[in-house]
């Protein structure tokens, strides 16, 4: 193809997703925080935890199952025992320090581009629910009509900034094809950003391809328009299914995020230190990895560390460890200058009640505090992650727009002060008509919805809803008001053909 | 009354207050925060408001409603024209540096007695509702009997480290007389810290009397045993019966929490920086004049500041700007080196499902981080401060056991570390049965009893009970279990006729 025709196309396609902003939806606006990183380690116990995992990546070893994962690793000079991998400290410094500290996933829609790292935030739906569960339908197995719900419910939301990923598990579609239908669903029906599949190279390079469609082959090698979830099998694996998606995303500069997945108690030790050196251990691999594959390929630090009751062996959400474990992780994140993924609105929880919005509150004002960068699970998360709740969703959202205002911080310009009102109105007196306050009566304060502020005769009278209740009447209302966003005829008519052509082989196939 | 004789009452007094340690209920522990503080505004942004307030204090001035209020401002170098005082900068900074930054409140159990101040965090239950609320009786007037129960559950709670003060209000009392009532319950079932009356002097003056009889009157003076809450009537006046209980309290060198109760877009602009301002200004004249009555005597700088709903004139509660005015109210008041006094477990629900659990979380997780010194209203707040709910109270008793496990931060002892774990246990396999597992299995981690981590279909044979529902069942149990501290025969019989004598000349005069 000539440089010239390759030009033109790419201009073509972004002229295409320019006209893509004209929509209904409100733009999302990433919020930035402006405050301090929230610490709970010193430099000195930071370098305490970074020095055992040292330990455990040059002396203990990280498993890689794959060949040719190993035969990179050799390459690079990593020494390889078997399918034991050591890396000493020098090697690690390296190849970290070639991944960037910062990048931009592109979106369908230019203005739905996120920015990952620095003290950025970007807000994803909840992850792989296998199960959903409303007041009127109860829990059941999710289907891609809920895969498709979810992503009008965070299309139409102006706090939640991405699509995500397998939102819920489209039970109902065949295994072998689900991913497609997936990476389809979150183009047709939103224009945020969104995530790849990562259930083997096969499904990595259907989703690469299908971003190719959307975006442009070389545009998405300059910025990347895939974010996707490579999970490490904790304590010190790499599965080869795992790895095959990471070699291919990595190959294709698409971002991916590194997160080993840890209950402390179960896969790493008791302890929240010991956990947090072997997660660091195990996401530094995965990291380095990636780098080895393709030198400056964005990838982000991931944490998800929380414990089991060690009575039951459940895994336990919002918990005191988990909070610190979330902040001490940030913190090794920034260490190593690499964007970071942690958080989310957690819970054990099987219903939207009093114990889902602690556990989640618990979790989730730590990850703005920290801050997060990619903050995955923001919304429906319930039942451990088994189950997503459409009410739990919208309310999860509530507390979205809560933390964008917070991040803003206080506004002291002459107009925030407000010296006039505190001069001219008298003691005892109220500020409820002045000029000031009419001049911010619309804006002054964030808004919660479906947090009810009435007496409680009138709420009483009124049906006396929980919060719960509410929420249930406002995912239905607002699922009755979308309406999709604009795709190019010819874009949507190319995917399908894609999404046809290799559902057709993949059932053959397997 | 001659030295010696005094010694040996006051010996005698300790004696009794040191018996009173063996009780069947844990000793409650505070935490003391080893973490940074979270600051929202930087120093120069913070010398902004201190301006601003300085601005208010010099020029635009507060009230005082009581002429011998006036006369002790006036004698101490206060601008007073009419019922409105003026404070020039260098009598600010004086008088505000006469404030001890730090001082401990006596405990009938003198391993109850609590610290206020550094970074030391005090919980005490929440204040002030006219009605109670539980599942089987639902929302109704508080009695008496209902201020005791809460002083019982706050009693036997490991993690609340105060009975603090009208818990609820006693609604089938008199009102002449209900502070009798109530500081002698304190007193009679539980042995930690309580609070005083703010109703008048005179009730003030009983509430100290009755401190005199159960830990003697110089040792009060040495170290307070009472902390009670005045509160400034925003904006920009202080009220009668709040200076006259302030005046008592502050001669008798009783420790006394200046607050503003400010609802920004009522008393105050619809701004937190103007409402800062005018909320620093008024806590420092409180602050000013108690240490004219009397300098030295203990005063925290109190906070409660967030903000109406603009629709419908409701306060709202979890609100970012109420976590804005948190926690930058906690930065003013350690720049006057004061005890600070905020957050709680706030929300407008009217019963403790989701939206109470969330809106209490964000604010009292900023609380934990400021950190706050005096935390009230830490459990059981329910519809804005009009209900005390009772399933609310040991729901959030459970958030309040796991910031003390969050504030010990990591434990990066070589125990901590675990790295004999780390070698050990092989890639793929798990940590359940370790040596390191087994010597933590029963402290490792914070246990929530209410919050349910059951498989779904286990949970759904054994009810499906929500969170709401477990509590409702877990206060019950604990009100039948309670037992009552140990109290001297000659000091109960002592403080009963006191209360006996006092009410029946009240009655009469009233």
């Amino acid at each position: 193809m000539s440089r010239d025709r390759t030009r033109g196309r790419r201009t073509e396609r972004r002229e295409r997703r320019l006209e893509a902003r004209a929509t209904g939806v409100p733009k999302t606006a990433q919020p930035v925080s402006r405050f301090q990183v929230y610490e709970v380690l010193n430099d000195e116990e930071l370098e305490k935890i970074h020095q055992a995992s040292m330990e455990i990546l040059s002396s203990i070893g990280i498993d890689f199952y794959d060949e040719e994962a190993l035969s990179i690793l050799r390459e690079h000079g990593a020494d390889v025992r078997g399918e034991t991998v050591f890396f000493d400290p020098g090697l690690v410094e390296e190849y970290v320090a070639k991944a960037p500290s910062q990048f931009t996933q592109l979106a369908r829609n230019p203005d739905n581009n996120v920015i990952i790292g620095g003290k950025h935030l970007c807000f994803a739906p909840v992850y792989g629910p296998p199960f959903v569960i409303d007041l009127d339908r109860g829990r059941r197995e999710a289907r891609l009509v809920d895969f498709q719900d979810f992503i009008k419910l965070a299309y139409m939301n102006p706090y939640m900034h991405h699509s995500g990923g397998t939102i819920v598990e489209p039970t109902d579609r065949p295994v072998d094809t689900r991913h497609l239908d997936m990476v389809y669903s979150h183009i047709k029906y939103s224009d945020k950003a969104f995530m790849g599949s990562v259930m083997s190279a096969e499904n990595a390079a259907d989703s690469v391809r299908m971003a190719e469609i959307v975006f442009g082959a070389e545009e998405i090698r300059e910025q990347p328009a895939l974010i996707s979830l490579i999970n490490i099998s904790s304590p010190r694996r790499l599965d080869d299914r795992m790895l095959g998606a990471l070699k291919t995303y990595a190959r294709a500069r698409q971002a991916t995020i590194i997160t080993p997945f840890i209950l402390s108690g179960a896969m790493a030790p008791v302890s929240v230190a010991g956990t947090l050196a072997q997660q660091n251990a195990e996401a530094l691999a995965g990291i380095i990895f990636a780098q080895m594959c393709e030198a400056g390929t964005p990838v982000v630090y991931g944490s998800f560390q929380t414990n089991i009751d060690l009575q039951s062996g459940s895994p336990v959400f919002g918990s005191p460890e988990s909070q610190l474990a979330l902040l001490a992780s940030a913190q090794l994140a920034r260490r190593y200058n690499l964007p970071f993924r942690s958080g989310g609105m957690f819970s054990s929880s099987k219903i939207a009640d009093a114990q889902a919005a602690y556990e989640s509150v618990q979790v989730m004002l730590p990850t703005i505090m920290a801050p997060v960068n990619f903050v995955l699970h923001a919304a429906g998360w319930l039942e451990g992650g088994l189950t997503a709740g459409y009410e739990k969703f919208v309310l999860d959202c509530e507390l979205l727009g809560m933390y964008h205002t917070f991040l803003k911080g206080i506004d002291l310009s002459e107009e925030g002060m407000a010296m006039e009102s505190l001069r001219t109105v008298p003691p005892g007196s109220h500020h409820l008509g002045t000029p000031h306050t009419m001049r911010h009566f619309r804006t002054a304060f964030y808004r919660a919805e479906l947090f009810d502020t009435r007496p409680f005769e009138q709420w009483q009278e009124e049906g006396a809803e929980d919060a719960y209740k509410r929420a249930n009447g406002k995912f239905k209302a607002l699922l009755k008001e979308y309406e999709p966003p604009q795709l190019d005829e010819a874009i949507d008519e190319e995917l399908q053909e894609f999404v046809e052509r290799r559902s057709k082989k993949l059932m053959i196939e397997h």
